[in-house]
């Protein structure tokens, strides 16, 4: 196994002030949070721009040179409903320090961002789902190898295929918590990446609850292969527990020091 | 699955306040750790002796009175390598509240605590171990194998036997650790119950570590299907992941005040 993947969230339109900050193109509150990400562990930075349907392209673009040009071309996810944007975001790319991710593909309506991915030798989150949240692991199973297929039909190597299982919040979902458990155990069993958006699991939960709750799960489900997360590493704990369990699989080398590098 | 079953560790010879309060037949120091042992969440409370090859007997009839009157017969774990002690402490033991657990027996020269616990209807501890640590999961299931059938052979449910792959310290066995996630698997894939001395993998960290590395491991262990374990409960860091854990296995309801109860 190789280490563990965050790929950090906290660049989201959904924040008032990146949404302000993406509207006016001032980079200091984009690159605020990069920093902070970045020395707080995180590997691939996730940018959002949310379905952005007027500027879109120009948007991404200007967002992936701003964030790559300050931060030694950090490899980023690119994220939106907006497939143009995500291909106008990968042509001023710099992949040196790793390939863009596009977020994401499903197995319905979201399933040429495949083919996208595999035009542009790019990642590709892909969603377990087609129609809302899969019943069981079947149906898991059956979209997984519906985009596997066409991945790599269209030459993509398999790896090149994050898949996510769906978290699922757990007031509301609590017996299909350890469904997603094994669907993360089957994809690594065959040989697969997995990631997913983990702080579902404590969506609603009391602020003070959702770091125990989502330290808990990300543990459990590295024990089960995940290899990376969207996620926000400033939550320390998250990341204590990420930097144990790399050490508990042997990713990474334990030293006293482990936690503060 | 059921709750998760946290053996409380902390009456224990090897405390100096401990092993005096045993010497003088004190019952403060032991009921006080017990106090804060169940308030913090234990299940079970080991009472560790030592080898007492004196007064072994006397000594742990009266430690379980003492703490069983205390506290409303809580459960315990007698703990001890004078076998005649173990025995003597189950002639007093009162089970309305849970079996004794005998600590513990193994596949080499305390298999017979095997046959101890079948002959009074104990549970008890099974470590995977025959002539020091076992070299990798054949031989631990070999063990495992050896003292299932010796215990079924008395008469004894599977499920009383709980299986202990030894958890092995991260410095210095930083690559067994994954067998030992795995040999858990195995146990709870045949329906056996598992627990062990969780806190020998961070053995010689630093002490600001060690409860971030055992909530790690716990978590990981409990994904694998980790039934219980010989553990300290005043760990608030280790028991708030044990709590959450049962909660995303759907052992405990969730409820926004899962933590304080």
């Amino acid at each position: 196994m190789s280490k563990f993947v965050v790929i950090g969230e906290r660049i989201h339109c959904i924040s008032p002030a990146i949404r302000e900050a993406m509207a006016k193109r001032d980079p200091a509150p984009i690159l605020k949070r990069a920093k902070q990400q970045l020395q707080a562990g995180a590997t691939y930075l996730d940018v959002n721009i949310g379905p952005a349907e007027s500027d879109g392209e120009e948007l991404m673009k200007w967002a992936v040179t701003t964030i790559q040009q300050a931060f030694d071309n950090v490899p980023l996810c690119l994220d939106t409903v907006n497939r143009k944007a995500i291909e106008a975001g990968i042509s001023v790319y710099n992949r040196s320090k790793g390939k863009p991710i596009v977020n994401s593909a499903d197995a319905g309506e979201r399933i040429e961002n495949i083919d996208l991915a595999a035009a542009n030798d790019a990642i590709t989150i892909a969603l377990c789902q087609k129609h809302g949240i899969p019943a069981d692991n079947d149906e898991r199973m059956a979209y997984c190898q519906e985009m596997l297929e066409r991945g790599m039909m269209l030459g993509m190597e398999p790896t090149d295929l994050w898949f996510d299982p769906l978290f699922l919040v757990i007031k509301g979902m609590q017996d299909k918590q350890l469904d997603c458990l094994e669907a993360i155990k089957m994809f690594t069993d065959m040989g697969l990446n997995t990631t997913g958006g983990l702080s579902n699991v404590s969506n609603g939960m009391p602020k003070d609850i959702r770091p125990i709750m989502d330290s808990a799960m990300v543990a459990m489900a590295m024990a089960n292969g995940l290899s990376s997360a969207i996620a926000n590493p400033c939550d320390l704990r998250l990341m204590e527990t990420i930097k144990s369990c790399d050490v508990i699989r042997n990713n990474v080398l334990y030293a006293d020091s482990y936690l503060s590098i």
